[in-house]
């Protein structure tokens, strides 16, 4: 039940320091140099190598219902996804449909992910509005460990919240010690422009990025952040994909609110050239919301994560497979929105973050658990080396090398947006709740072995002393 | 019928010179220094004076119907208010009820208008959409003579329009060559903010700036300025009154965007101390939206105007009498909006702005008419001293000094919000289509002398040269 | 003596309307629809065609004695091929060497200038700062027609001003009611930059943008802007470049501050991937300061053309020959900087201005004449079509192509930076002082024809009224 | 040798937790709840009470020599000062003269500083440039525990940075992997103003801060940020005073800069009323450099804490006596510029941040020390309570009360910025290097008991991986 890992570098947010770390059970119990351990302890070295807290995706949809389908990946594969590229907890969304119990979705969600190989928590979408509402709002935060809720602010005539629905829900999420979340594209200006292109006879997926230009995300970051700005609750911004939208969220905190941003794996490397392939089905591979950007913006988001305007690394992972895809190829608006990277984002945001120069270390870790377990209140549970966290641990080997490729990789789809792309620095080891699920490229991971987290509510800021 | 304004400085946009100013019939027919005149003609003398253009006040309500009351001044006695002010024109508002005809409206408003004894022209709201919305605007631009379209953010559960109306709205002036102009205002957050305070029984008139914080504002603009860029058309936002909403015009003129703003008289010079008076019909006389603001603000419209990031002033003149005001005496909500300011925009812009040096002569006449007629395509024929313009002249003494009451005004309502204030720099003589209509102090209004300015359909920008 | 311009549209920076335009002498005398002339009246058809005021070149050097060499252009070959392409004033700069008498230089140059064939004016550089710098400033305001000051920021151990100089200068510009300008780059880090590039072995031209990023002329722009800002004088930034300094000036400008910009025609259309080229004297033939810059500050510039931010454009015209150029074959700081452009800016910017939509034809007379008449005050003499003004008048044919070319120019040095470009908008005839000096291809160009054009000191703004 | 804090709540920069902390001689060798300790340990009841890492205040003066005369706290005074306010860590600077060795200046203030009583560093100004300067920064790093320069750029004729000094120091900086830090403020543009004010004979001082308007010093931090940028420091700019200045910062982070910003604390809660007092000496009292700004600054500064672009508090520890003030009487210029507050830094940044809900005391920790520690590489030895790290530790009672005056103060000089403010969070113990030196009000403050802190190079940021 001991295991130590000897000879590495741990690296917290704080600091990285040569230490030995020693769990059992599925706890940490020891960090520091030279530690002793039994006898019978499974040792795992790691000289030369960092120990870093497992990641923490903050956006996942695993089994979504969607658009008329599912998605490819469920919660075993998707949470062992994950777990082979050093991400121990994933956090997922629970969407009840317009008019639906919130508790009865999240019932639903909760019975799905049973099947887990890695730790996972939710987020629940308010979609709509009315008493009942509120009610489940407060059950669920009571009872049921969700402190986040989301707010989709596209997806017109679907699950789009409107500014009444904003405003109640986040007056809502601040008397509970919850922290509301948006999807930011203003879905009226979107859904014209769909039409427009549609009407105009521009079907096909290079149409996507058009009907969703940034300016249309900006505007409703911006919105989001003005209402809890007023209603004076902390703000979560998911998938900040533009110059504009950070702006809006830079403007914020400069200004004193608490406003944190997400930027995905995805929309820090991949740009927007992807949509204007000849291959169709290339192309519509890489649909999803918001889309792909130019390079300016991909420069912007690591500004953003190195000057503390962006605080979470994510990846929106959401597998559909071709046939999945295709049932868009007349009409771009019908292509399920959805991309992977559960298990590629720790490696790509350190090759393109830590080897360039733009992350430290220290600065990698912040951004890809600390920052997350720190909003999202799993903290210290998560997000850190130290004594009594939960033994989610990757040994990180700086020097390995891989190239990605829906060929090798776990998850579904068949598809993966980072193709070809070889990075350097990968996990060598994948440690969740105390066993090693990912060993030198060799996946273990155990259906059902993932465990819900709770994540209490928060005390309002204006009460923590 | 012929007149002419001899010895003074003419003031146009461009520059100041010396010369004089003939004028015959409605028009003005020479402009040159010691013109020769006929025996007959009548002589104005403008030694030490200057002469400019008529104002345009861009941003008025005569006769309107709102609350379930009607404002004090009706066309006749508003524009002829404004004469007494060097105000020449108006610009007022068409505004149907939710499912009323545009074009019903319209010709209501044309009735009322009748009696004016200024020239008049009319922004038509769009309060609601559907097909024959559409049509009707068409109908209004190449039939009537309207070329700008109002929109409210703001008044929730009346004639507040949604994104879908707004952009609707938005692309169809677009197509027609039409201008559109918002109150920016976010109305469910305003809603809400009052029925917040309602709860916690602060129904005095002191919750009305509360109710509508600047951030409410600018979040508006910005999503009107949003929507404008998307569509890629020019937009005019009514009523700019603080910082943070002259910040997103900046950044969206700065952007290559067409934006334009409007100052207030009032908002320029009066802040939000008066909502704290302990005289409740003081305060309630003052209750206007958006709100009087704090210095801070009135210091960034001035920098607004004279950078160039607004463009005209108006006064949003709607005036209610105390007896009106009292139907709020319980529940600030239910205070009639609205204050005057169409008698004293020329005198007070001048006299906070010429005399403290923030503007020169010809930065006044920019914003008090040639912007305006530029922007609302009523120029050369308005906004200019210069030959075959109307003569809409004012001549200005820059030493007359008058000190604002509403026991000397000519405006109804029986009250002056810039009550006291002593302007130095005042009208001497207004001359409307050729016509002395005030002469040191004397009005001489004629009900019906005013005439409905029709204004063209842009040709779009793109297609302009 | 009496010319009549038939049929045309008149474009001021405020309008376009169909007039006849009619000159006697070296005046405009009239503007109007069917204008009568004497018999004996040349007429010009305008049909189908622009009647614009001639436009200012607010940034020319001809004659200039610079790093051990003189410019190809003197005065009559530079304003020739001013009025070839439709400009009929230049502003050109006395640069008096550090210590050296201000009166002395600006004589030299007068004389030096006397053989132009177009008007002309002088902004005076202050190099250095004593007493009698002080005291000529004064002399060359109130006696010779001086109202506006030049400063280089760059060019360490050479003509640069440093703080101390420019506080005392811009102090003695205000008292005089001139107006300073900047050459904003920081020639510390310019000198800095060089140094190391050299030390690295990279001599060749590519090395020449490395040597003045944008933040380097940001940075300076920002510290004259503040200097003019604490000292409340005006201040004109003279080749604005980059998306950075423009930024600065959009701060100042929100913020009240009297801040106007110059943008180069080459900055506006030409991108520095030339300083890259195989053919190294192809790009030290670009090489000119501040450098071209990336196309994301060409889109900045035209917007800030668009939004009020920049006010005038002009050339920087400083013609060196490959001969010239070649003394910095083996070291890149030793290249003479400077590139041509008189005669091509007219046609550039409506080009890529007007007939892309991003300016509509009275904002190209008012970024290319009208604004630089107003700042330097020599409007309505010139920068208007209006009675009384200077019979300097460019007669446009939207219609009309040319392509650019260093065989075809007028002007001198071998080399154009516009090379190749097809440019559709072309000067069909240009009047210089009532004189056809250039007729369909035809340029009549007189040594000594060109006028000194006397510019009065401002009266400051605050005492304006 | 061993104590144990029992009972109170540790809070670090990432989290509050419940735990005893036992040291051991100078160090923390135990944090966790229910800690066993020997019976010999000396035990401090912490119910109740949050148990926190020493204060670092980042920025005195102590010894000081300045405009002919020396500050009134020495190292001990000073040094106890702190320790009776909870700042166990001083980082002091060594103020070379222009032209003197920077080594010899090093070995005076280390003389100077033995009798410190709590622990200290020193920032080294390099105020001249030459090659021996260039020499001895190497010096200063490799084998004196020096990694941070400072840059004055104000005290134009005494110790002002040109920019040739800034670029060179500053390269210097990068290549040792120390950081820059800087004064900023303009120092030209103070000079000059100063001169103007003497010369309109406006010579108390109530001149001060006009003499030194926000602007000043936007200006110099831009620069600075503008250099650094160039040159690829970090850089951390000292009592960050303005929202201009902080605008830089925020626009420097945003675009992805590693600049890092220091607030004093009495910039945070003192306005610039105080200089307009009748009484003149207390006016004089507050003359220090940035001076005391306006609310509106304020505002800005606490919200630069908030959000991120700010990251340390300091003082600016300086403290002269009213006779050494009068020497200022008949020329503000000549008061001998600073303040006190090392003694109040931590209560009042506890009273007016954490009381009023604008900082977690998580983040209160990491403004008072942990940034400090990890922006000046002394992390983790101070900045956190840890195992491993110095046992400089205070307990804080959240609702202990002081009313802060000098009659009462421990540092010397008679007078307090803070004076009469009644603050509420005051430190019941500190502990330096494991003894209480502060307890219940009463100061054990030890002569040279504090210890010289060096502090190691830095490894630049693109080879941290």
């Amino acid at each position: 039940m001991t295991m130590i890992i000897r000879g590495g570098t741990v690296v917290n947010a704080d600091r990285a320091f040569r230490a030995d770390v020693m769990t059992f059970g599925d706890k940490i119990v020891a960090v520091g140099e030279n530690l002793e351990a039994p006898h019978s302890a499974r040792v795992i070295d790691a000289h030369g190598q960092y120990v870093m807290p497992g990641g923490i995706d903050t956006h996942t949809h695993m089994n979504l219902p969607f658009m008329g389908t599912v998605t490819q990946d469920d919660f075993f594969t998707g949470t062992a996804a994950g777990l082979a590229g050093g991400t121990t907890t994933i956090m997922d969304f629970v969407i009840p449909s317009p008019k639906q119990s919130l508790l009865e979705a999240f019932h639903t969600w909760r019975g799905w992910a049973r099947k887990a190989a890695g730790d996972y928590t939710f987020h629940v979408a308010v979609t709509w509005w009315d008493d009942s509402v509120r009610e489940e709002m407060g059950i669920l935060v009571r009872d049921h460990g969700v402190n986040s809720f989301k707010h989709f602010m596209a997806y017109k005539n679907a699950i789009m919240a409107d500014d009444e629905t904003l405003v109640n829900s986040f007056r809502r999420a601040l008397e509970l010690g919850a922290i509301p979340t948006v999807h930011a594209e203003n879905g009226e200006l979107v859904f014209q422009l769909q039409q427009d292109l549609l009407r105009r006879g521009l079907t096909g997926p290079s149409s996507h990025p058009l009907s969703r230009p940034p300016a249309v995300e900006a505007e409703a970051a911006n919105r989001a952040i003005t209402i809890a700005g007023v209603l004076n609750t902390p703000l979560y911004i998911v998938h900040v994909s533009c110059a504009e939208s950070l702006d809006a969220i830079a403007r914020a905190r400069a200004n004193g609110q608490r406003v944190y941003g997400e930027a995905l794996a995805g929309h820090l490397v991949i740009d927007d050239s992807v949509y204007r392939s000849a291959d169709l089905e290339f192309a519509a591979g890489h649909v999803m919301s918001p889309p792909f950007r130019s390079k300016h913006h991909q420069a912007a988001l690591w500004h953003g994560l190195q000057g503390g305007n962006l605080h979470t690394t994510a990846t929106d992972h959401c597998t559909f497979c071709a046939a999945q895809k295709a049932a868009g190829k007349d009409d771009f608006t019908k292509i399920p929105n959805g991309c992977g990277g559960v298990e590629e984002r720790m490696a790509v945001v350190w090759d393109a973050g830590v080897n360039t120069g733009r992350l430290t270390p220290s600065e990698f870790v912040r951004v890809t658990s600390a920052n997350a377990a720190q909003i999202f209140n799993m903290y210290p549970r998560k997000g850190v080396i130290a004594v009594g966290s939960d033994a989610d641990i990757v040994v990180w080997d700086p020097q390995g090398t891989r190239t990605i490729s829906a060929k090798t990789q776990h998850a579904k789809g068949g598809f993966n947006v980072f193709e070809g792309r070889t990075v350097r620095g990968i996990p060598s080891t994948t440690m969740a709740a105390g066993k090693v699920v990912f060993d030198r490229g060799v996946l273990m991971a155990e259906e059902g072995a993932g465990r819900y987290v709770e994540r209490s509510a928060f005390v309002p800021v204006s009460a923590q002393s």
